[in-house]
């Protein structure tokens, strides 16, 4: 076990899934086939230790995040997955650590359904770049610039929880109840499934992976809207109320639920008429989805309180918008 | 020029040249068509500063290697290129580097035909991972697994000049007459217009970046076959023979030349038959190929000197093999 060759046949060698894989590993290339009249969606994202997870992040959990943010990317699109690519830059051959790694890595391969055509192994500061590839029918990509003016605003799942779950590890928050915010900064959902149905009824979609108020940001941009979002209608876990309640005197915090990002849910807009059948999609898929604003004609993002006053981001700290 | 998002726009925006590519950036994941009948082929490489290339190499020549050496691997297979990607984690934001890397990636791109479809952005020490992907028609592709006994075996350009280029690098020998190695180190030429022919007189290929006595030996190990290789036909650079003339008392460094890698050249093996019509091709390209030996039915890889020694490559320190 000491050459590039060696880690790769051991543990990142994994049984061909598909029949459109002809050749994943042991040439210069993959060679795969894209179906006909399918388009071919590509994403790519990079997740160094100590930037994009906190260094003493478990093997298994940044074998399962390193997929997930992409496969999100490709929900994000309504896309299904069909290959990754890993490219894998390790401070050294730590063969305990790498059959974590690669049993989770590999489990989730299976579960979606999905070949590893390839990547490269190197030597360096711990850094995972995955592209994912997949396919959608033309008519059926959903685009972040599809918004319009009378559109609901959804999300899924709850927001804000990864946030917490890594102040807590940041400030080593010995506290069994923020459990599930770790768990859901270290093991994020991809919404593939809803996601790869979601253009029935919604033209319009990004993943929270910035935060809300960027990721609804670029929505609005691309699509040349505004939006007027409710704080109250804003879905928040049970952890999270516990953290508000516990740790910030029952105040909940908005900047750190909406503008720190890793939710890697789903925001998307639906025109009034489809609000029934995409209620109905999220409860066959089981997920939770949450109306929290409308778009409007504006080009301005507000998030309005239950008294009616507009929360300033800016002014509570936050640049990126 | 403070965020990711102003970076990816301000330097890694490009004009669109292709009609597959339906959107490149500024959503989720990019979209694209691979035409009916054609295959898709995937390669991924990663390049770290100090490991891949010398830390204090020109931006310029860190763009060049890092596309090329992904090039190289699909010419390895005959491929055409189309897209990549680009993950690149930058220790800071300076604008003069970040110019420098942008225009030459721009210029081979367009060279090349090539569009940017998405990639990522982050902090962390100088690394960059291409995913590059190409088409070929399926009867096209050269693989490394169809080398047959009888078959000639042919190199294109010179071997080991990139390695005489580090060892100036690392050793500071300050002579002129050793930077078209250094050249050679920092600007590799993927064969790709020639590998898209190739097809027509061979069905067996691969780049060299291992060093041929290893990339060879790859081929050698999927062929199930041997083969002899006759040192003196192996070409060399007149800037590789002043090295060897100056710096090591006329004797001929094998090691370094056939052990070190980053020639990406093409080694290929062609039947008997076709070897007039290679040796054409080649002409047309105005590539210099070399035949260096044959493939022999047994499962040695020997190199002959010219008095019919075998030259033992383990004896002289070289592990890999």
């Amino acid at each position: 076990m000491n050459t590039e060759f060696d880690v790769i046949k051991k543990y990142f060698t994994f049984p061909a899934l598909r029949d459109d894989v002809e050749l994943a590993v042991g040439d210069d290339c993959a060679i795969v086939s894209v179906p006909e009249n399918k388009k071919l969606l590509l994403t790519t994202d990079t997740l160094i230790s100590g930037v994009h997870f906190p260094q003493n992040t478990p093997a298994k959990d940044i074998a399962y995040k390193a997929i997930m943010v992409n496969l999100s990317d490709l929900a994000a699109m309504g896309a299904t997955p069909a290959w990754l690519s890993l490219a894998i830059s390790l401070p050294e051959i730590n063969e305990v650590w790498l059959t974590e790694f690669s049993t989770q890595f590999s489990a989730l391969l299976s579960q979606y359904n999905i070949s590893l055509v390839g990547g490269d192994t190197t030597k360096g500061h711990l850094s995972i770049t995955i592209q994912a590839m997949g396919f959608c029918e033309q008519g059926n990509i959903l685009r972040r610039d599809k918004a319009q003016p009378g559109d609901k605003v959804y999300v899924s799942g709850s927001i804000g929880d990864a946030a917490i779950g890594l102040h807590a590890i940041v400030n080593e928050l010995a506290d069994n109840a923020l459990l599930p915010c770790i768990q859901r900064l270290n093991r994020p959902q991809a919404r593939i499934n809803f996601a790869a149905q979601l253009s029935t009824c919604s033209q319009c979609a990004i993943d929270i992976s910035d935060g809300l108020v960027a990721d609804l940001g670029h929505v609005l941009h691309a699509s040349g809207c505004g939006a007027q979002i409710r704080l109250d209608d804003i879905p928040l876990s049970l952890a999270a109320r516990y953290y508000f309640d516990t740790y910030c005197h029952q105040k909940t915090d908005w900047p750190i639920l909406l503008t720190r990002g890793d939710d890697y849910e789903l925001c998307f807009t639906v025109n009034e008429k489809n609000q029934s059948a995409v209620e109905a999609l999220a409860k066959r898929y089981d997920l939770v989805i949450s109306c929290i604003g409308e778009v409007t004609d504006s080009t301005e993002l507000s998030f309005l309180s239950a008294d009616g006053e507009v929360f300033d981001f800016e002014q509570n700290g936050f640049q990126h918008f």
